[in-house]
């Protein structure tokens, strides 16, 4: 496996550039990245001075700092301590414990930076090894070890590679084979919208997402074609992982990071009408600034900017950063125009039965944390009562409002309440908002709560004094969510 | 909510608490729980200095301390700085944003210490909350203030209460909301065997556990038939948590800790053939000193040993543990003598079309992992070849093998290897054994990986040799794991 040999000169490369490091303060890298997230917040037309965004810097830096502390670990001090004796069955019998049996551990969740676009991508991750000289390595290891490299700039091949190869260094064993699935959140192209692919993205969670299914081999794994893989892609699907070798490897490598999609500036600006938050499509001088912050993150980081891998990296984290350009341009809807409000504040039960209630469900939706600089996403459920005679307010016009108010620096309870109340007063109806989100400052981050989802409710009218208006609205939503499933 | 002023006292009862370990030196209270893990090591029979146990005194210690530092945690370090101005919807209009809406955060994976009988338990834990003053909380610390309260020492009921209360003082929004979907590791009762209930654990995962489904509610919340409610319990619908609230609750209070069944000793010890790991029903003098040593470790943990509900847990977790006791007794095989081996070393494949492969699938089992002194458990998958007239080996012997290897410290790998041994020689066949298991010590402790699992393979004789041999049986459980999704 050529990556051995790599893999040892990357570490001794890395060894020389912390030495440089360490010099350094942490205190002191910290505030150079803090700075550097400033700039990026001014490009973004942003005050980093206002409530939300005053200690954005300061968590962002650490964040970045704590989801890259791969760089400052060694796999021998994991490894070290942890290697048991452990008896194996006698040679020519068999294959079991110490010598032969392979050992593995399926689904661990991790999460890595990609280091085309500086956005953390999802990995699970399963590691096998093939134990040999009586020596069994603790379980948990395997996993800590593959998170020091998952912990840097990475790629899926490369992060693989790495993995495999610090293992098979740490352990010595017969054999270690790695394979990861990996999940990258999907790049608006310049110029248009997140809308465009949003049939894609409809249902929450992973689906939509560019997914990458890499593996590495050692030892008596460096044969793709030998048992000893089988056992292992046998013991995964158990699990419900299919690994198709050959086929995966190559999509991987031909498509990973949306943002290379980008990398051609659009000569031609052509916005369409949904389009609220336009770039440019050349680099104005503020992001000229907001490249080279992010270059000066990357080197804060312990990294070189000037890396084959990495030097389009600023550019491109700062075009998926100008999708969420803070602007104030009025929406135009369309030629809808905003009707006269007619609100049933104080009876909310009176209008019951001549209006009726609408909904729109599943409208996806992409944001980005105002406190950590990090995407987050989902779908939004809009319930309305409008009178029995007018027409119902079209989708494609919820979802420009939607995008409106997504693609800027957020918070999902801002998000819910500025859509309702924007439907609400331009269209003259009471309306209901659910909002359902995954965080990946949630997953990613010191928390890692990979599971876990947000759902928030603004109400307006009828749905806010009326119970059962809103029981109804849920229900309904309810039923939508089960038959997806 | 009577939780808010229980919670107020017991917070400043564990501030004096606190005062006092403050004193000690962290390396001294690490001092302390080894010296008593070494007890609980030689009280099961085993030499604290093998290889695979030097360091569990340490490891242990690492893990209780680390599992139990919500005690040194305070809640408002936590809040502090992560309130966030935000406007609501205007009062008499809506709900929304700052004001009313309501903002629910679902499916925090976390794990607790089951305060009855010392064991660690899963925690699925929902939060929601109604925002007031517009003011909201940054979501991650929703789960960071639950960590608080699930490290440490805990029942389910009183773990709802104590992070609704926090939240509750910490935020003062209009209320909170807290929903925990709990699971503990059942317990065989003393004198009996874990066989006598695997029928209900013949499937890896959370199925067989006992599950309790607790919760809690504060200001908004307090009416538990209130509009509110509802709305949470919608939110938490839409991801398949189902909640019937009065009739769980009552549920958990009955039958929470498998351990209270065994509070009662048994007087006629009486032992089934199966029963290898044959309990005392007296406590001897070892045991006393097991459990002078376990109450030592919650004293040095920062607990009281003599609060109410903690003066029966050092002699429920020596019970526990005596179900791993190390036991030389030779296994009884109920008649079956041991046959000659008959084993096809050279020429794997020479027999393949007279003799038949056997299996037997999904032997489920428990065992504890000597490295850390948590439990492990999962299913094994048995496969033979024995000579066509040969009648198979019935599965209770099978259990019997795997139960007599399982009952003790162990580490996967070995038990693989043993269970292959054992059923080899006695049976005179050629064996082929997969284990897959999950280990507490993976999803507990810092590393966390909730849906991690852990597969081992042993073979012996033709399995080694004849890839075919293996891929068959390997496809074999692949048919019985799908089947049984």
């Amino acid at each position: 496996m050529g990556a051995l040999d790599e893999g040892h000169l990357a570490r001794e490369l890395e060894n020389l550039m912390n030495l440089e490091l360490d010099l350094k303060d942490e205190s002191e890298i910290t505030v150079e990245i803090e700075d550097a997230v400033k700039v990026l917040l001014q490009g973004l037309g942003e005050d980093s001075n206002r409530e939300g965004l005053k200690k954005t810097p300061h968590r962002v830096a650490k964040t970045l700092r704590e989801g890259t502390r791969g760089y400052r670990q060694k796999v021998k001090d994991i490894v070290q301590g942890a290697l048991f004796p452990e008896a194996g069955l006698d040679s020519g019998v068999g294959q079991a414990g110490g010598a032969g049996g392979i050992v593995v551990v399926r689904d661990l969740d991790l999460f890595s930076y990609c280091e085309s676009c500086l956005l953390p991508f999802q990995v699970k991750c399963h590691v096998g090894y093939v134990p040999s000289r009586q020596r069994v390595l603790g379980l948990s290891k395997l996993s800590r070890v593959a998170d020091v490299f998952a912990k840097r700039l990475q790629d899926p091949q490369h992060l693989a590679d790495e993995v495999c190869s610090a293992l098979h260094n740490g352990i010595k064993p017969a054999g270690v084979a790695v394979v990861l699935e990996c999940w990258h959140i999907r790049f608006p192209e310049v110029g248009r919208s997140f809308l465009d692919h949003s049939h894609h993205t409809a249902k929450m969670g992973l689906q939509g997402w560019v997914r990458a299914l890499v593996y590495s081999g050692s030892g008596v794994f460096e044969n793709e074609n030998g048992d000893v893989w089988g056992d292992f892609l046998a013991l995964l699907k158990f699990k419900g992982v299919n690994v198709e070798k050959n086929h995966t490897l190559t999509t991987a490598k031909l498509c990973w990071c949306p943002s290379s999609s980008m990398d051609v500036p659009v000569s031609n600006g052509h916005v369409s009408t949904r389009n609220c938050c336009k770039v440019s499509s050349k680099t104005g001088p503020s992001q000229s600034a907001m490249i080279a912050a992010v270059a000066a993150i990357l080197h804060s980081l312990g990294e070189d900017p000037l890396r084959k891998e990495l030097v389009g990296t600023p550019h491109r984290f700062v075009q998926w950063l100008m999708n969420f350009k803070k602007c104030n341009f009025e929406i135009k809807l369309n030629g809808f125009n905003a009707t006269k409000p007619n609100m049933h504040k104080e009876n909310g039960n009176a209008n019951c039965n001549q209006d009726k209630m609408q909904s729109e469900l599943n409208i996806p939706f992409w944001s980005q944390c105002e406190h950590h600089l990090l995407p987050f996403h989902g779908v939004l459920h809009i319930g309305y009562f409008h009178a029995s005679g007018d027409k119902p307010i079209e989708r494609s016009i919820l979802e420009s409002v939607v995008h409106f108010y997504s693609c800027k620096l957020q918070v999902q309870e801002r998000l819910t309440r500025q859509i309702a109340e924007t439907v609400s007063s331009a269209f003259g109806v009471e309306v209901m908002v659910v909002v359902e989100a995954n965080h990946i400052c949630m997953i990613s981050r010191g928390i890692e709560k990979v599971g876990s989802s947000t759902a928030t409710i603004a109400v307006l009218g009828r749905f806010s004094t009326d119970p059962t208006a809103k029981a109804m609205f849920l229900q309904s939503v309810a039923e939508i969510t089960a038959s997806a499933e």
